[in-house]
């Protein structure tokens, strides 16, 4: 069922609405209206420039929105700790207008007296993309996938792991290869339409359910599979997801995706890491568990000039020797072609 | 409260009842008796050598240990994943005999249906050591604390992490000194009386809650903060929640906890780190969030002879050239000496 989406994404649109802007850029359900004060008046094009093929238009209210016959609303935003905070009166008005709501927020809508009750009064649906399953602590089944498994890793959240996962697959799709696109958090679960808000999981099961993500891609033996990572093995919050899927998810493979010009990570003193220091740090980990190489560097040059973009690819070209290229910028077909050569199955476990 | 607790560990006292064995050496709660058919008869002391200092008697079944005088029943056993399975007409027995119920299992005994009614009918209380508070994510709040914060980490689940932690308080209140134990974990809990099971925390907020508990431990301004760690850095299901706490809990050093005849990481194929290389990765991970070093290694040689023992210790400062010992076998004073000398405030990110 194709939904026609209203994003509530109120003086975040531009800057922080990641959700929307993935939905916008990736998904199947059109965006019909995004709902914010801030830049009403204007359409999506206009006010974020890689999202120049949509033109839906930006408005002050839900009640301006509703011309343009919304079936659902999608929280756009992904606040920190992912609260409902502010959101609340728009997702009741939502509701009031029949509209079902999706939200990737860690809050569960369902959950909450208010919402729930609201929503059963007018018979809409709430759908939680973050709200997870009850998994089995990792296994090891991971380790017997015969599908080649990359994972994106990067320097920071937010930095395109997701954008770069689904652009290689469909750079194998025009190369007449399946590469499966395996959505770990609620912005890739909105696209996909399936998959597991792993930052959600109970943390002894976290790599558990990364690894039932791999198991499930797998059903289908696709030519490999290309698992959305999320934080950065150095973010002070969040690393613990981005460990849970580096073993979980037992990739043979991983592309470090980087904007190269974030130098530290996002709301804390962290510095990013250099190239190889990353490299090297996921590699160690990986080891002794079950070994992987860093196979190639995909850049997210957004915000520099043409020629400081080409110089930061040419760096990462010379400081790793490996594949670099921004794929969004510069398209994915043929750094896709680099790293489906060099990828392969790898054994888990050292002798 | 003081309560009298009668263990349940049907089959598995001996082999793996870690929850029991930590409150019997460390708790304030006596054990007054502890319920496994498969050494019914014998007593704790005769079965778990170094738990020579306790004489409660085994028994086959709740009905023999009622003599006895229990206030409550403690699950002593903490099988993977945690679940509930085979123990629930233990626990209903329980509850009908009147006895409150402590657990640290996953499963929460008070969100069963059953369990639940079956202990308010019966007017006793249901505490699940796993049930965890609602937490931020860190904010790095934790990098403000003024007392020394050292960190266990380890080579594999369960080799010692805790005691390691308990045995350093102890030696510390020796030379007196107020070192603050900080329990993580269900057995660590049942000891202290305070603490969150970070392995039960989602996954987004474990660094959060980690650093929330050292934040707790800082308000009485302590002269160390001795925090009990998790699982092990290259654990293929519980590597997150170690993670959590070495980012979480901002060490200004850490103690590496190891068995030294454990090769592989219990139940997985992975072998274990050897000492310059865990050495490594811990440091490794630490230097672009909160630099800390591994200061001292403390061993368990349960099972190894007296010389074999020795030998270990020998070989892990000879490795190392840190500070090395057993400190249940040989005593506590002198590591502790050795590592309170080096402990000290370390700046949290790079310059």
């Amino acid at each position: 069922m194709i939904r026609r989406y209203v994003v509530l994404a109120p003086h975040a649109f531009v800057q922080s609405a990641k959700t929307a802007h993935g939905v916008i850029a990736y998904g199947n359900d059109p965006v019909v209206a995004v709902i914010d004060p801030s830049c009403a008046g204007k359409r999506v094009c206009d006010v974020v420039p890689h999202l120049a093929q949509c033109d839906a238009p930006i408005v002050a209210s839900l009640q301006e929105a509703l011309p343009f016959a919304p079936s659902a609303l999608l929280i756009g935003t992904a606040p920190i700790g992912g609260a409902l905070d502010a959101l609340r009166d728009g997702v009741l008005e939502a509701i009031g207008a029949g509209l079902d709501v999706v939200s990737g927020l860690h809050t569960m809508l369902a959950e909450d007296a208010e919402l729930a009750h609201a929503a059963h009064e007018r018979g809409v649906r709430l759908y939680d993309l973050r709200a997870v399953p009850t998994t089995p602590v990792f296994r090891g089944s991971a380790y017997e996938v015969e599908s080649p498994i990359l994972l994106t890793v990067g320097n920071d959240c937010n930095v395109g792991k997701m954008t770069v996962s689904l652009e290689l697959c469909a750079a194998a799709r025009r190369a007449q290869k399946r590469w499966t696109f395996v959505p770990t958090g609620q912005t890739g679960i909105a696209i996909a339409g399936w998959g597991i808000a792993v930052d959600r999981t109970i943390a002894d099961f976290s790599a558990g359910a990364s690894e039932r993500l791999v198991l499930e891609a797998a059903e289908q033996r696709p030519d490999a599979i290309v698992v959305e990572g999320q934080g950065a093995i150095n973010h002070p919050a969040y690393a613990p997801v981005t460990l849970a899927l580096l073993y979980g998810c037992a990739p043979d493979a991983l592309v470090l995706v980087c904007m190269p010009h974030r130098t530290t990570i996002k709301a804390y003193a962290t510095p990013t890491l250099p190239y190889r220091e990353s490299i090297r740090l996921h590699e160690a980990l990986l080891a002794s568990v079950k070994p992987a190489n860093v196979i190639g560097i995909a850049l997210n040059t957004r915000g520099l000039d043409e020629t400081s973009a080409r110089a930061e690819i040419a760096r990462a070209r010379a400081e790793t020797h490996l594949p670099a290229d921004d794929l969004v910028r510069f398209g994915a077909d043929a750094f896709y072609a680099e790293i489906a050569g060099s990828l392969r199955k790898r054994e888990a476990r050292t002798a």
